[in-house]
């Protein structure tokens, strides 16, 4: 199975009162994890990328196409601490529609620490809408000939 | 149908470089509705509790009750803008187990705008924990005495 | 001497992992403050002017004016807990410029509680700058009507 | 002069809807610098340290020692866009009193960024409080010792 690993580096301000990550800053991680992962920028690299670049959105300012986020879903698996590594976030499409996508997630402890922990799964589904008519528009060739390599079966969410 | 009325003000801050308010953002405004309705303080109050107060929970540094969120899950079903009057978050109870419970939402504009527009859906399951022992302990009588007037059909999510 | 009050309600997420309001996230609140003091919208209201409104810049998006933040400094003198009633900001001016302004912030305990706890005393200086040129601004007359009755003594800082 | 370089990434959510990032969120990211630079935990390395380490506060959770923000004071030179490459997070020490210090910013451009801008200057002064009592207590010789090679000239702000 093909993922994408993003290191995703915690802020200690991404600690509650609680003294662990908070569950909304959960999601915040795996829209910075997305970001990486999908974005195209001027600075981007393939250092992210196993098995070639999924970078394929602009998302400078004044690009073309909006990414709306229609819903996401996550289950939490155990509380995350303050962590100096960054976490290894793992990604991958559970499904690859017209105008839509789902981004499948599973969050682990950091690569090398011991024992590896699986801290959450989450999905998100992502509409392409066009930033002039504000209207979904179609998923382009490129885009699904990067992002084909990463289809794979959707999470099976169990706390539902 | 029993519902609470918790009204959320948005900050400017909440917005995004979308200009809208951001998708992890939302889950934050939800965390703080369900905070004024479920979370027992000195200072509470009647104030947003529509037929009995549901802040039965001790949420104070050191209470004997950890709240943990096992999951949630959203869907977003249009832009927030940035508003000056509080959003109208609408919450219920959609399942009341032994020791969790699924906080549902639905997330309107403020109260008396027109027209009228529903935001977002949201649902959230909530395990309460013993603190000392870190395990789950049962709802109590108290708390089920307080929720059930809340509790009624979970949300149908319709994006799945 | 006539000051501003903008009551601010806390949010639990701006706890940090010590139990308090985070030291960045109290410079969020102020952000929160300035802009309902003085960012006009379509909704605008007088109940938090006293003598007249200061609301008098167009925060929509679209605007032909932002403001820029040139500087902050900020003396915290209490730490801030949780709190369900909102803080009383209180704002004045300490300078009115030919382009820029300095609001001066004191950060009080909820108006009624006892006993009441000066949190913290704060200043950012303000820039207007055109949207269009990116250029900084003169203030125009109709803005230093509206302001200058707000103008006092800059805040005399103690711990520098 | 001896300075701690700390590269500190952006997160898109950084940006607020101006497309910049926001100006309390610019303290964060120095909160963020402050604590990789000062804080031992258990996986500290000497990746970020230059001519020896400066992690000597124990920042685990439990730990002896507080550190209290007593003053900030920052300049915006620049706003600072969405970047892909870690801001390079400039620190010293302007002050190394009995129970306090100041900790010295300069914010730049990403390392190899050509050109070079300097985005902001900051400063804040930290009290240590002793946990158990909440009263300041003095700094250590091993603090001393581990902080007094990067003691230079305070930081001249020139916008007050």
């Amino acid at each position: 199975m093909t993922r994408l690993h993003v290191p995703i580096r915690l802020r200690w301000s991404d600690l509650d009162a609680y003294g662990h990550v908070n569950n909304a800053e959960m999601l915040r991680l795996l829209e910075e994890a997305r970001i990486q992962a999908f974005w195209e920028t001027d600075e981007v690299s393939a250092e992210h990328a196993i098995g070639g670049s999924t970078a394929v959105l602009d998302g400078r300012p004044g690009a073309d196409t909006l990414t709306l986020i229609a819903r996401q879903e996550i289950e939490y698996l155990a509380p995350v601490p303050y962590l100096r590594q960054p976490l290894d976030v793992q990604m991958w499409l559970g499904r690859l529609g017209g105008a839509s996508l789902e981004v499948c997630y599973e969050v682990f402890s950091p690569v090398g620490a011991e024992p590896r922990t699986a801290y959450a799964r989450a999905a998100t589904t992502i509409v392409l809408v066009d930033a002039a008519s504000e209207r979904p528009r179609r998923i382009n060739d490129r885009e699904r000939a990067a992002w084909t390599p990463f289809l794979d079966d959707p999470i099976v969410f169990t706390k539902r």
